[in-house]
This record gives structure tokens, sequence and C-alpha cells, in this order.
């Protein structure tokens, strides 16, 4: 059984994983490029996977067998194990609990070629509504107290397999980054009665320089303190705590703007490896309760993406440290990222 | 002149460097392999760096000039400059201050090929002892408040030059990993009156399963909560806050401390590339000063060095969740360090 642990001097939790024993040789970098016909993640090798979750499908196709166009499966190899209880307990200083969760992956697209910035309108439409589902089905589940959502493109972004994915992993507990950003917003709202990004987006568009989309339903941005060059958020701009309260009109918006970011991306920076992650709401039904805590997220957080094109090589001391130096002034990055224009789809 | 810029959601100073304009394609990684003779760091070519602030040198000989045997020089392409005010500064809801620092590079030997597992006993305490006078001169700095000490070793750990070397970055913020720390061990001093890392040692020390070495004045252990495979800490036993405070005694156990670990490391995987930090006490004297804050820093705070070796790709949700999945359970990683016997130097 996978075990989450506390770390005492960062307040920070990891997870340490069990499930394949380990030795000092596995580390070792050792990959062969893979086949393509031996994709498990193409139309037609659905049996090569673990079962699916969910998947949208062309009408009279079954379950685990070509005809659809998104679906959703266990990780072969997951972090954490969707049974059992998390059974918390105090080892001396020490925290622990069981690695009960969930880790999922969406396969995006059949085709083993087209990278996300490539889907047509309909194809993003639909990868975000799976998101949307899954994060809802989810959160029915009160051992899981937030569902993250990520995705890896590119070999030197983490991606071990190149058909484009995203990964979902529902934990027990909130993410630190996340934790803080509930933390400065309940912060902000308490003493102001306002949300942070709200405001944050409001001061933004007064100047503009930071600014690489703003559609009226979503702003695209270099944020001030950009950790990496080209990072970039994507922002509701009405004020939305939840993804997943996400409506069916927004999502079309929202494909829109994801798609011409990642354009965007691909056409400056020659397609680079990258990640995005959304930080959304935890899950406030998640045992125990946290009422004090969560009283106030439905006003005071505020949904986003983080996208981070992986073009720098990360050191020791930003590991160390939490503290990173950027090349690239947000301010430039907004600029270039401005001037590369995607075609419309 | 590089700018510090604070993120108001996650509470983190980020350095925006802009010493070189730099456009979307300088990110494309194209590197030569280089040539020895052409090693800034090689003995001999001490013309081709900026001029040495310190080195350890034989009787008679010139700075800049052959001759030494540990050399510290200013960092070619800085991330902050030594000259200028702080000039902190609201610009709305953000913080920003001019990016005033010192970021030095420590020579660690005149052999190109040499690395610091190899080191001689002697020659790891020059390197210790030029790291301790660096970090007590520039404490003089009223304007810097922490100096952080670091080193990457290997291309994939962000090492550009593989001669061995260690980096130094003196800010005026308090890098965020340590400002976590500093808090939480100030929390947990303020309830118990006791150092937490003292009593996290004193909890390791009686169940020994995360423990590599412990020569009774320095502990080497693996962390309960490793967020990387082979993560390793070396911790002084007797309580101490500050690196600079070490006495020439107490630096010779703690060479031959850094050197078996490193050893072990070395043996166990390889070589791998790896990076380590130094956590150490900020600058109590840096203004302005914060005496509430401070004010225990000497009983709660103990200093201690994190090793990281590079073996895992990280992806993108750690850098998004701040959250970590390790492959590796501590006591099995603390079990085959044990069991790598380096060579008694």
């Amino acid at each position: 059984m996978p075990e989450l642990r506390h770390d005492p001097l960062q307040k920070r939790w990891i997870i340490i994983a069990t499930e394949r024993a380990m030795r000092p040789t596995d580390f070792e970098v050792c990959e062969e490029p893979q086949k393509e016909n031996t994709c498990p993640f193409c139309e037609g090798n659905e049996s090569m996977t673990p079962p699916e979750i969910l998947a949208y499908r062309d009408e009279g196709t079954q379950p685990n067998e070509p005809g659809w166009t998104v679906r959703v499966i266990s990780n072969k190899f997951p972090a954490l194990r969707i049974d059992g209880d998390l059974d918390r307990r105090g080892l001396g200083l020490y925290d622990a609990m069981n690695g009960v969760g969930a880790h999922e992956v969406i396969i995006e697209t059949t085709e083993h070629t087209l990278t996300t910035a490539d889907f047509d309108h309909d194809q993003m439409i639909r990868v975000l509504t799976i998101y949307r589902d899954r994060i809802a089905d989810l959160k029915k589940d009160d051992r899981f107290r937030y569902i993250l959502i990520f995705k890896n493109h590119g070999e030197a972004a983490g991606a071990s397999l190149s058909h484009s994915h995203t990964q979902l992993i529902a934990t027990p507990v909130t993410p630190r980054t996340v934790a803080i950003e509930l933390e400065t917003s309940k912060e902000h709202y308490r003493e102001k009665e306002r949300c942070l990004m709200c405001d944050l987006i409001q001061q933004e568009t007064v100047f503009p320089d930071r600014i690489i989309r703003d559609d009226g339903h979503y702003v695209i941005l270099s944020p001030f303190a950009s950790r990496f060059p080209f990072e970039c958020w994507v922002v509701p701009k009405v004020h939305k705590h939840a993804f997943e309260t996400t409506t069916d009109e927004e999502l079309s918006f929202l494909a829109e703007t994801m798609k011409d970011i990642l354009s965007r991306l691909k056409i400056c920076l020659n397609d680079p490896p990258y990640n995005f992650i959304l930080h959304t709401s935890p899950n406030t039904e998640a045992k125990p309760k946290r009422p004090m805590y969560w009283q106030t997220v439905e006003f005071d957080y505020h949904w986003h993406f983080e996208i981070i094109p992986r073009l720098t090589r990360v050191a020791g001391f930003e590991w160390g440290s939490g503290f990173y130096i950027n090349p690239m002034p947000p301010e430039e990055a907004a600029r270039y990222l401005s001037q590369a224009a995607p075609k419309s789809s």
C-alpha cells in the first residue's frame, strides 16, 4: 500500500509509492523509443490498458473497444490506490496515512501524433468536458480532498508516452501550492471581502502589459512573478471557484482560449515541452469537514490553469530554496506570445 | 537591473533577471561539449574569470594567478547585482524591489576531472571553510537577508560547467522553503521550548531505520517524508543555528561526513547527478530588522545540508502542486546507502 507522509518542517505531504520494489539500478535511465503500433492509447489497442472508467463514444460501440473520442482509464502504475481507508496515524512527531486515492489517465484523442494544440474546437470541448465530469464524479467520494488535473507534453516535461493524454490524481490532502493559494485568498477576502484573483485580473486589465488575450470570458496572461520563461495563466474573467461548475457555453469559450494559448506556445517556441495544471477549489465535502477553512472558498478562491513551458533546466537551488530565477521578463514574454498569431479553428 | 518580484497568491519572491536580452529562440537547447583546455575554472586560466573575491593560496602567489587551492569569483552571468539600493516598492497589489545581491562561484579544486566525492580530507575542509568565510563576510552587508550555498553536480542537475564548483547567492529576502522551516521551527519552539530538528534527530536515533551514518558529531539520514529517491540530510547532532559558527574542529568532522555521503551516493548510484543546498539561519542583522521574527532563531533553527540525487524526471504536477511522488521508501534508501561502504580517506 502506498503511504502519504507529512514533513513536519515543511508542512508538506509526500506520496511514498510502494507498488514496485525498486533497486538503485532501476533509476539508470535507458528508454527505448516506442513503436507506434504498440501504443496502448491508440484506437484498436484498448485491450492493452486497464478497463475504461468513462469514454465518450459513438452510439452502439462497446466499452474497451474502438469507437471513442476521449477515454479515461486507471493509470497502469498508480501512485495511489482506490481501495481502503485513510487510517490517519501519528508516528512520534510524524504524520502518515494510507495512500488512498485515484490515479487516472485521460486519453485525449485516438490519433497518435496529434498534439493538444492541433485539436479542432469540438475535440478540445470534449477534453475539457471530460475533466469536468471526472472532477464532479470524484468529488462524490468524501475520502478525497483534492482532484488534481495536469498534463505533461514532451519527454522533457515528464511524459513517458507521446500520445496526447492528461493525468488526474485524487488525493486525501490538499497539495501545498494550492493550500497556500487558498490561504492567501482567504486572508485577502477576510480583509476586503473581495477575491484576490478578481482584484489581480482587474489590475492587469488596466495595465495590460502582461495580457496575451482577453475575449471577455477568459484572459490569458503572463503572471507578474512568473517563475519560468513564458509561464501563462488562463483565468475566467467572472469569479468562479470550482472548475466543475463551468457551463457548456463557458466550456466552448474556454476550449477556444486553451487552443489559442497552446497554439501560440507551439508557434512561438517551436512546439516546446510543457506542463499545465488546473488549480481549482478543493472538495469541501471531504471528511473530516473543515468548515472554518472552507466556509468562504466559494467567494475567495478563483480557479485557473497554469501553463509552464519547460525551456530551462531547473537546478538544485530551486528545489532546495523555493526561489526561482527567470531570465525572461513576463512583459516581454506576453509581447512575444501576443504577436504569435495562431490560425483560428 | 534585475528585479525581485513578489507573487501575492503564493507569497513567493522571484528573480526576474534582465542582464541578457533573450528571445524565444534563445531557449532552444544546443550545447557544445566543452574542451578541457578552455575551462575557465582550471588552474592557469584565471584570466578567463571575473577577478577573485577570495582564494586560499600558496604563500607568495598573487591573486588571479596559479597557486590556489580553492577560489571564489563573481558569477560571470549574475542573477543579482552587488551595487545599488533595494528600493522596495508597491505596484498596486504587487511588491517589487531591485535585484540587489551577490552571485558567486566557489571553484572547489584546480583539477578539472575531480568530483567533490574524490577530494581528500584537507581539500574537503578547505571547501567547507571557504563556505563559512563567505557567509560570515556577506552577513556583514545588512542589505542581504539570506546567503544561499548550493551545488549542482552533473548536467542533469543543472551544472553548466563540469569542473567541480559550488554557487552562492546572497538575497535581500529569505527563500520560501527556508522561511517555512523557520516558521514551523519557531511554532514548535514557542510551544515546547525545544528545537524541532533536535527533536526529530532524537526520534530518528531511537528508531534508526533511516540513519545512514552517525559519528556522534553529524548524522546522515533519509528524511521521513523524502521528496526524491535517495534524498539525504546531513545534520549536526548538537544544536547549532548558523553554519558560520562551526568551529575548525567541527568542520573536520563535517568534512569526513560530507565525503562519506557523497562517496556512498557515487558508489550506490553510479556517480549520479545531484544537488546539495545548505539550509542555515538568515542574516538577523539585515535591515529592516525583524526582531519578533528573529528573536528565538538561535534556539529554534538548526542548520543542515539537503542532498538530492537527480534520478527521476520531475513532471509538471510537482511544480504546480508542491506534491511529490517518491517511488523509493526512505528506509530502503537508507539501507542501500548504509551498505555502500566508501573507502576511508
